[in-house]
């Protein structure tokens, strides 16, 4: 792919420059445990929010405002705890440039040094013979959200306008289900982000460790759970056992008719709505820098249900597959418990594809589930029903902020990126998309091996420094295109 | 069935008269919360077990023995927390006499108000109005262990001799798994029990709630885990669904194959071993006092497998059953969780009865779940293995013990008793058999309902007390066998 390459050695430079600095800003980031998911530690996810504003209003950004979501509901300790803010802010408001709505979230996961990190995992840790920077949100996501703080230092210290104006909305929930977020988007998509024209995303990750992607799709997930009631009361199977039709029998009956081993969904109606694969894109598959090695090497194993890199990755993200988590109700524990269980409740879920349509999946779910319990005769009762679903998406990879994107990776990387989908979702992506009725583009920074959520999270320092050259590039490009 | 009725009205009046004082007495019982279970209560424990000794010591029992068992094995808070004592005790040592080892146990379940009881769990509560004492431990197993005690008080206040010498056996881990019980068995068989002609059990129940029952067996127990092992570590289903053999999916077939809904096993061989059901064992369900409704009750559902009482009594107790437990590994919590478990392990038991033999069973099982994995060509691996067994037991009810029993039951409440069996395993009447080489036998006190290990546990006054009456009349008609 060629393209007109814009003038922006001096940006790098600068962000070169500015590295200490850059590290810097990440390692008091990090340096506040900002854990939704406890609810002790609230205020610290607060305290991440104040810093922004701190860092926004130093920088330049003007209409920040600090946007209260209320009230946690339930179920929660404290029946009074507030929401974190969302922090929205402007860097330029011509109506001559566009507007790009950057979006990140700077809460994080749960970590302690005891779960077994190598490093304090509050503390930012510089190792300098691999150059990696390890502590909890260094690519989840505090590295990618300071990045574009990054970009607009550089363009101040250069004296360089931005070429777009920029929305930045922060949000400290995500880890946490992202509460009271799509509230705040269809309120405000009229109002704050009336001007925008385009969502940018960077909070997912290189699908291996060597080559930059931009991510254009995501498959949607519908939960489901099959509850299957018995007696009244949990039984002992010496005094109960051959006298009573057991829910747990007929739940793995029915369990056990959903996939096969080879991973192929065996509910009727499915496969017919998948979108068919065009030459175009199988042709896709043969570029991208991936290998079923690699896949082992993440799975810790060699079961992979795929020979070639291409089905291994068409299986990930363009295919539904279907999985069963477990079972609520039954014996879980280790040992022997003689138990026969009164309730059951299998959990499985199905990831969705272009086309297959939410509603109509379950009820192909359903109509099957039924009739597989049909069949078994049995007196005990069974309900099925959807916990929650989440559609997919999928967007064009050839659009006018994708083509951006690609230019500044291969500016500052020298390589074009793979055009990658994921397997799972990442529901706001959507929410954005059709609130506002704009392109949203994912713009990974960080590596497939970052361990997002994981013990010895790390961001390496090349994907940091590199990335913000090519957030600060793909605006330029954008803005040109 | 006549019999020689022996002049026994002394004694029986003398039960009658002592009531207010049985009673006094298992109250002061219920009022030591002897629960094994719970390591903290652990004095407790041994406050009971010297409570007894006190008793015995005061009714003239000699050669009292405290036997210390050790150290609890891990798993344990404590690490040097000690097994509460075995307490043995005889009443008479006359050469002339048959000697009966009595057996029972002075620990009991957990309970706490809050779990629903109606009443303080360890205050023992007389219902005046429907005679009924509510207590932890009434029926299981204080009140069949102070029987003992209530006919040795009677006979001294009668000045009348005891026809047979009495040893007790009273152990204090029976709800934790009698640990320590068999090794000391062993020990003692040529020691302490080195004269014993007989063993007698009170710790099971009443069939029903009407009718006075003899239990002449006991179906085994044989309990597996299936393990199946896939990834390095759990994964999650958006990246991995659809491209990894998931071994929940494997799991869930092999584990659909076991039972069907009707409750047939699938495993093949196991139903040639069941000894067949002759025309004399058949005619033997028609009189039992039994019905489906009460069963329904009892299950607190209609999901009876089952029409008449003849094919549930067969099913409950000598036809072998298999149950599906649950899974170890896999999401049990409430909700809805993302993840692919990346090792599960399935738990299921067979109860076994006559002529099943444990090692040939294990066979057969680990034959047929090898054979359903094999099919299901996964790249995961699976291990199927025993976790514990303890065999079926079946004795002769028309032995000399079952026969006294059966003429002092009749004596006391003007009915022939019924001959049961129990679908569930009592480990330690074959550790009697087995290691002393004598008759068990199993003579209940409580009723059907008496919820031994749940909240409101009873033990009804004519129950207490009728079986005294029937405690003490079986000794000498067993005397005179
Ligand atoms: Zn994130
Ligand atoms: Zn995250
Ligand atoms: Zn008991
Ligand atoms: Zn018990």
């Amino acid at each position: 792919m060629s393209y007109e390459k814009l003038p922006l050695e001096p940006l790098f430079q600068k962000i070169d420059e500015l590295k200490p600095q850059f590290i810097e800003r990440l390692e008091r980031a990090v340096a506040i445990p900002s854990v939704s998911g406890d609810e002790t530690l609230r205020p610290q996810v607060v305290k991440m929010g104040e810093f922004l504003i701190t860092e926004l209003t130093a920088l330049g950004f003007t209409d920040i405002q600090r946007k209260e979501l209320g009230t946690q509901p339930p179920p929660v300790a404290d029946a009074n705890l507030q929401l974190p803010p969302v922090i929205l802010g402007r860097f330029g408001t011509s109506p001559e440039k566009k507007t790009v709505l950057v979006y990140g979230h700077y809460d994080v996961q749960p970590a302690a040094k005891e779960d077994g990190w190598a490093t304090e995992p509050f503390t930012l840790v510089h190792d300098q013979a691999k150059d990696i920077l390890y502590g909890r949100g260094s690519t989840d996501d505090k590295g990618p959200v300071l990045g574009w703080l990054n970009v607009i230092q550089a363009h101040n210290e250069l004296g360089w306008e931005l070429p777009v104006n920029l929305v930045v909305c922060f949000e400290g929930m995500e880890e946490s289900g992202s509460l009271g977020l799509d509230e705040l988007i269809e309120r405000e998509a009229k109002e704050y982000f009336a001007k925008v024209d385009q969502v940018t995303i960077s909070d997912n990750y290189w699908l291996g460790t060597s080559k930059p992607v931009l991510t254009y799709g995501l498959r949607g997930c519908n939960y489901y759970q099959i509850i299957v009631n018995g007696p009244g009361a949990d039984l002992h199977s010496g005094v109960f056992g051959g006298t009573i039709a057991e829910p747990m029998t007929d739940l793995i009956k029915v369990m056990s008719t959903l996939v096969n081993s080879d991973g192929l969904i065996q509910i009727e109606g499915i496969k017919e709505m998948i979108a068919p694969l065009t030459d175009k894109e199988n042709a896709l598959y043969d570029e991208i820098d991936f290998s079923v090695d690699e896949f082992n090497a993440a799975a810790g194993s060699e079961t992979c249900l795929h020979t070639t890199k291409q089905d291994l990755l068409k299986h990930r993200w363009r295919f539904p597959s279907l999985s069963l988590h477990g079972i609520e109700g039954a014996f879980s524990g280790t040992g022997a418990k003689t138990v026969i269980p009164a309730k059951v409740i299998g959990k499985f879920s199905i990831r969705t594809v272009p086309n297959i349509e939410s509603a109509k999946l379950d009820q192909l779910v359903f109509q099957h589930v039924e009739a597989e319990f049909a069949k078994l005769k049995s007196p005990n009762t069974l309900k099925v029903e959807l916990i929650h679903d989440g559609n997919y998406w999928v967007s064009n990879p050839f659009n006018d902020s994708f083509t951006a994107a690609s230019k500044a990776t291969q500016d500052v990387w020298g390589i074009v990126p793979d055009f990658t989908r994921e397997g799972g979702s990442i529901p706001i992506t959507l929410s954005f998309e059709q609130k506002l009725g704009v392109d949203v583009l994912l713009l990974p920074m960080g590596r497939g091996d970052d361990g997002a959520h994981s013990i010895n999270e790390k961001l390496d320092v090349p994907n940091y420094i590199n990335g913000c050259k090519t957030l600060g590039g793909y605006l330029h490009y954008y803005a040109k295109a």
